[in-house]
C-alpha cells in the first residue's frame, strides 16, 4: 500500500469544460453543469468534486477551465489559492488542459502524481473512492498510467468501456489494461457486462505527471513540447496555446499506452455517473412516494398520475397530470418538455436555437 | 320570415361567468376564459361574441358578470354603453343571471325578445349562425321558448342533448322539443348522433322576456317575483339578489317547459364549441405543418417529433421533444403539462391547489 510520502506528491486535476448540452436548458455554454447544484446537495457539481478529493489530496488542486468560467469557479471555490485555478484561452479538448497541469506539476516536482477527475461526474461511496484512487497512486508511481475502471451496473451505451487483463503483481486489486473500447450498442455492451472483464470509463486517470508528458512525446512531440514550453515560461500561454493540437487524453495517450502494455485499471468499486442527459440525472435524484423525483423545492410541482422528473428551476408552481417517464425543466427564460426515452434528443433543440438565432438562449 | 321590425325588439343577453377550471393556468377565478383570446384571432372570447351578436343586434346588448369582472369587461368592451354591464353582487347561477337580464327588457318593452348567448363560446360560419337566431326569433314570437340546437359532428359526452320533435308549420327549420338529456356516456352519445334526433344544447335560449319571466313562475314564483322586484326598482339589487334562488336556466324553465310541450328547437348548422378544456381548445387551434398547435407566438416553440398543444403565453422559448398530443400551458407563475386524455383531470389541479393554501393561483 502506499506510504503516507506518498499522497504528499499526489495532486488533483480537474478538467472544467464542456457545455452539457443535453442538459439545456438547465446547462448552457454561459453556465455549464459543473456550475449547477444537480443533485439537491446544496453543492455545485465542481464544489462536491473538490470536496470529494479533499481528503485525498488537501489543497494540492488544479482546476482548468475555460476563460469564460474562471470568475464563476474561482466565486464557486474561494479556498483555493488564486494559482490553482487555470484558464484556458480557448478550448483545445481534454489533452493540452490535463497536459498544461502535468507540465506545472512535473516543472515543480519531477516525481509528482497526478489524477484527473472531471469537474461534472457524481460519485457515491466517499470511502471506496478514495480507496480506489490510493490504490491507483501507489500503481501510478511504478510508472504507468493508471485508470479507475468503474463497476458496471448495466450494460450502458452512453459511456466507453475498460478491458481488464491479468492482475498485476504487489497490489491489492489492480489489473493491466487489454483495451480501450469505443461506446458499443445494446448487444455488445450485454456482452462486455456479461463477460466481467469490462470497466466504465469515467475517464479517471492517474499518473506521474512526467510519465504522462513521456507518453504524449511518444506520438504527439509538438503537443508534448508546446506544454512543456508553456510550463517553463507561463508568459508563453497565450502566444503557444492556439497552436496545440486538439486531442482527447483517450485517443493521445490512453489508448496507444495500452496497445504498449503501459496502462494498469483499478476497479472503482463506487456509484458513479456522467449526468449525460437527463435520464441519467433522473436517476440520482431521489423519487418522491408518488414516484416524481423533483430536483427543487417540491411543493411547487403539483401531480397527478405522472412519474418522472420535474426541475422547477424559475421558482414557478409546475403542473404535471397524466404523463409517465416525463421530464420538464422550467428556468426563467427557457423551459423543456420531453421524456426520459428522448433524453438524447435535447442536443437537437440546441441546434435549432442556434440555427434560428436564438443563441442566446444555449 | 321575420320582419326587421320584429329584429328591433330582439336583445342580445351575455352571461360572462364561470372560471373555466379545466383551463388553468390560463383561466383564473381572477381572469376568467371569457376575458382571453384562446383562438389566436386577436380578440378575446367576449369581444368576438360580441362581434358576432352586432349584425343582430346592433347595440341591443347586455351582459350580466360578476362584480370582479364588471371593470375588465367594460375595458375589454369600451363601446358599450354604461347600463349595458349588469354587476352581479355574487353568483347566482344562469337563472338569476338571464332572469334579471329579462327582467329590464320586460320592464322597458312588454314585447321584447331576447337571446342569451354564453360569453365564452366559439362559433364559426357567422351566416348560418344568424340566420339560425333569425329563424329562432320569429319563432319566439309566437310565444314559445327557443333554444338553438347544434348539429352534432362527433358522439361528444361533454355536452347536454336536445331531443327534437316534429317540424313546426310555418317555420323553416324549426321543430318541436320532445326532451333534454343530460351530458350522456358514450355509448349513449353513439346513438343519439346515429338516430339523427339529437342536437347538442348550446345554451343558447330565445325567448319573449315574459314568457320567459312566466314559465319561471309557474316553478319559482319566488324567483321571478324577486327579478321583477329588482328590474322594478334596481335600488333593491343588493338587497334582494342574496336570497334569489341559485337554479340553471335548463333545470328551472326549459326542462319542465319542454314536457309541456312550450319548446322549439331551430337547427343550429354552424360550427359550436365551449372549449371545456385543453383538448377542446386543441381541436381549434390549427395545427402548423409538423402537426403542432401552438396559441400564440410560433416562434417561441421549438419541437421535434411532437403533436399536441402549446400556448406560450409567457414569452418564453418552450421545447418540446418527443411527445404525442402533448399540452403545455406557460404562464407567468404557473406551468402545466398534461395531454390531450388528461384534459378533464387539470380540475384536479385546481382544486388541489386550493387545498395546499394556494388559491392565489387559481
Amino acid at each position: 500500500m502506499e506510504t503516507p510520502e506518498a499522497m504528499t506528491q499526489f495532486w488533483a486535476v480537474v478538467p472544467a469544460g464542456g457545455a452539457g448540452t443535453r442538459l439545456w436548458p438547465l446547462s448552457r455554454a454561459s453556465s455549464p453543469k459543473f456550475l449547477h447544484d444537480l443533485t439537491g446537495s446544496g453543492r455545485t457539481l465542481i464544489q462536491a468534486t473538490i470536496d470529494r478529493l479533499a481528503p485525498l489530496v488537501d489543497d494540492r488542486v488544479l482546476v482548468i477551465t475555460g476563460a469564460a468560467h474562471e470568475d464563476a469557479v474561482r466565486r464557486q471555490l474561494p479556498a483555493l489559492d488564486r494559482d490553482r485555478v487555470i484558464a484556458e484561452p480557448s478550448p483545445r479538448d481534454s489533452m493540452a488542459a490535463i497536459g498544461l497541469a502535468a507540465a506545472l506539476l512535473e516543472r515543480d516536482d519531477p516525481d509528482a502524481v497526478l489524477g484527473s477527475f472531471a469537474a461534472d461526474h457524481v460519485i457515491s461511496d466517499q470511502a471506496a473512492f478514495e480507496a480506489g484512487v490510493r490504490e491507483a497512486v501507489s500503481v501510478a508511481q511504478t510508472g504507468v498510467l493508471v485508470t479507475i475502471g468503474i463497476e458496471p451496473t448495466f450494460a450502458a451505451t452512453g459511456f466507453g468501456y475498460i478491458r481488464a487483463g491479468v492482475a498485476l503483481a504487489g497490489f491489492e486489486t489492480a489489473c493491466t489494461v487489454k483495451e480501450f473500447v469505443e461506446k458499443p450498442d445494446a448487444e455488445r455492451a450485454a456482452g462486455y457486462v456479461a463477460s466481467g472483464e469490462y470497466r466504465w470509463n469515467g475517464g479517471m486517470f492517474v499518473v506521474r505527471a512526467s510519465v504522462l508528458l513521456d507518453l504524449l512525446a511518444e506520438n504527439h512531440p509538438d503537443l508534448a513540447a508546446g506544454l512543456r514550453a508553456i510550463a517553463a515560461d507561463p508568459a508563453r500561454l497565450g502566444e503557444l496555446w492556439p497552436d496545440l493540437e486538439k486531442i482527447a487524453i483517450d485517443h493521445a495517450v490512453a489508448e496507444p499506452a495500452a496497445v504498449a502494455g503501459r496502462v494498469a485499471v483499478v476497479p472503482g468499486r463506487f456509484g458513479w455517473d456522467d449526468i449525460g442527459d437527463y435520464a441519467s440525472l433522473g436517476s440520482i435524484v431521489d423519487a418522491a412516494p408518488d414516484g416524481i423525483r423533483v430536483l427543487g423545492e417540491d411543493a411547487l410541482v403539483i401531480r397527478k398520475d405522472a412519474s418522472g422528473l420535474v426541475i422547477p428551476a424559475a421558482g414557478r408552481t409546475i403542473a404535471v397530470v397524466g404523463l409517465e417517464n416525463i421530464v420538464v425543466v422550467d428556468t426563467g427564460d427557457a423551459l423543456l418538455v420531453t421524456t426520459y426515452e428522448h433524453a438524447q434528443d435535447v442536443k437537437a433543440v440546441v441546434d435549432a436555437l442556434k440555427q434560428s438565432g436564438r443563441a442566446d438562449l444555449t
